[in-house]
């Protein structure tokens, strides 16, 4: 496997890479801190026919102020290694500064899709989400990149970046990947103690619940809000940010759930920011 | 030479052009209404070696509410001669509807190049402008692109695009084409009546002065201002709309004028907004 820094070299080694192979190129895009939900990503990649190539770059413009830029997880030995053993070509893993010059004005913004949920928690983040995605596929120019569902308004962002700019590459949106207790994985799973831990279940319960509510026939959206706030209400540690119903296309709240809608949620258990999601697919059935 | 309509189509004309020439694709974004600049952007394109694509849109999100768009010039059927006479390979003509959907939101903003100038008197305009020609990159993926230094701050938004973004695009800023009196060509020339015509030489006549003044030592911008705006204040139709001495790299005023600096202005005459430049090369040569 192939360890590339420069941006400058990437595209060579990518065009090597697809000619020596005569396949695809299929990108996964990562912060690091890689856990099995990016792991299913690689192999999404690889049931696609792709070459797999990952990068890893915690990208700056997409914490704001106060957020975990400095502390957020960066194991890259470890995480080479298991891209590595995931059949990964090449992994690019540029610094800061080769990817932006202390003079960098150009932004990706995306008006609709963006402004809720994560979007209005969290200036600026899609912003810096869309930038570097645009430049990451500049740079590797993947034939096919994926992208994971628990990221769902980050999913869709990237889907209507790729219609919007005319970009030429397939998307692949993979499904939530649990700890076996249900809680969805997350790097930032790893800034949890034990008792935490414990408690940042009521996501993943409150959404279950979600989900049971809407099997026995509940399509109202604020009926269903109001289940997985009673759920995070229950935890003394854990303390709700937001639980919406949208749509799927534009991220805007529905008065009703159904095939195309989601519930997408996020919660603070103590100083560490969780989110999940519950898909309701477009034959009906809720997808956790 | 081939004229194409559809987005979904323009790809496929591009890599056959590419494959059958073995030579790399030079691009000329265009709003149709061709004049000698624009031309010039074609032979230089044709120089360089590169098989020259040219695209005519009109670019509705460019324009603000009040502007030209519904009156822009669009003299198709000559635009497509001119350039076929000028040895262009293929025309991308697309619609506004196949370029933008009902729910296009994604957009290319650049945060300091296009605040002044042009960028504050007309909001939106360059991120209209960035939006467009990444999307026309992307379509036809060119090797080489072309603008005209007339529009000098975008063609440092192109390049500054280029950069921020990583794209693998060499950029050509080819000289002002002028008409025999000296005023720059435009397609908005044409909305000029005689007496309006025979006035709007204020713009050219002002920056002729300011470029005798430079040779004559005169480095400090607010009196090459002062000479612009004497010249253009004695034009009964004409009204300034700015003058500034600016940097090419930043597009921020500048005191004093040297190389890599410009004096940029716009001026009204009539109902029509006309703007030109004058460039201090890098080795301190001032060039209209």
């Amino acid at each position: 496997m192939e360890i590339v820094r420069d941006p400058a070299r990437i595209r060579d080694v990518i065009e090597r890479l697809r000619h020596q192979s005569g396949r695809p190129i299929g990108f996964a895009p990562t912060m690091g801190a890689l856990h099995e939900g990016h792991l299913s990503l690689i192999r999404a990649i690889r049931e696609a026919g792709t070459v797999p190539v990952a990068s890893i770059f915690v990208n700056p413009i997409q914490f704001g102020p106060g957020e975990d830029f400095e502390r957020y997880p960066r194991p890259f030995e470890k995480d080479c290694e298991r891209l590595e053993a995931a059949g990964v070509a090449c992994v690019f893993a540029p610094a800061s500064f080769q990817m932006y010059r202390p003079d960098h004005t150009v932004y990706v913004v995306e008006e609709r899709i963006t402004l809720g949920l994560c979007g209005s928690r969290r200036p600026g983040h899609f912003r810096g989400v869309a930038t570097v995605v645009l430049k990451l596929f500049n740079l590797i120019r993947p034939d096919l990149a994926a992208f994971g569902r628990k990221d769902a308004q980050q999913a869709r962002l990237i889907e209507k970046m790729i219609e919007d700019l005319n970009l030429e590459i397939r998307l692949l949106i993979c499904p939530i990947v649990r700890e076996a207790d249900g809680l969805a994985m997350s790097s930032r799973n790893s800034y949890l103690g034990p008792e935490a831990r414990r408690q940042a279940l009521c996501l993943f319960e409150g959404l279950k619940r979600a989900q049971e509510s809407y099997a026995r026939g509940e399509r109202r959206t604020n009926r269903i809000r109001e289940i997985v706030i009673e759920e995070i209400g229950r935890r003394s540690l854990a303390r709700l940010d937001y639980v919406e119903g949208v749509a799927w296309h534009d991220m805007q709240p529905v008065r009703e759930l159904g095939p195309g809608t989601l519930v997408a949620a996020a919660v603070w258990v103590e100083q560490t920011r969780l989110i999940d999601n519950l898909w309701i697919s477009p034959d009906g059935e809720p997808i956790l």
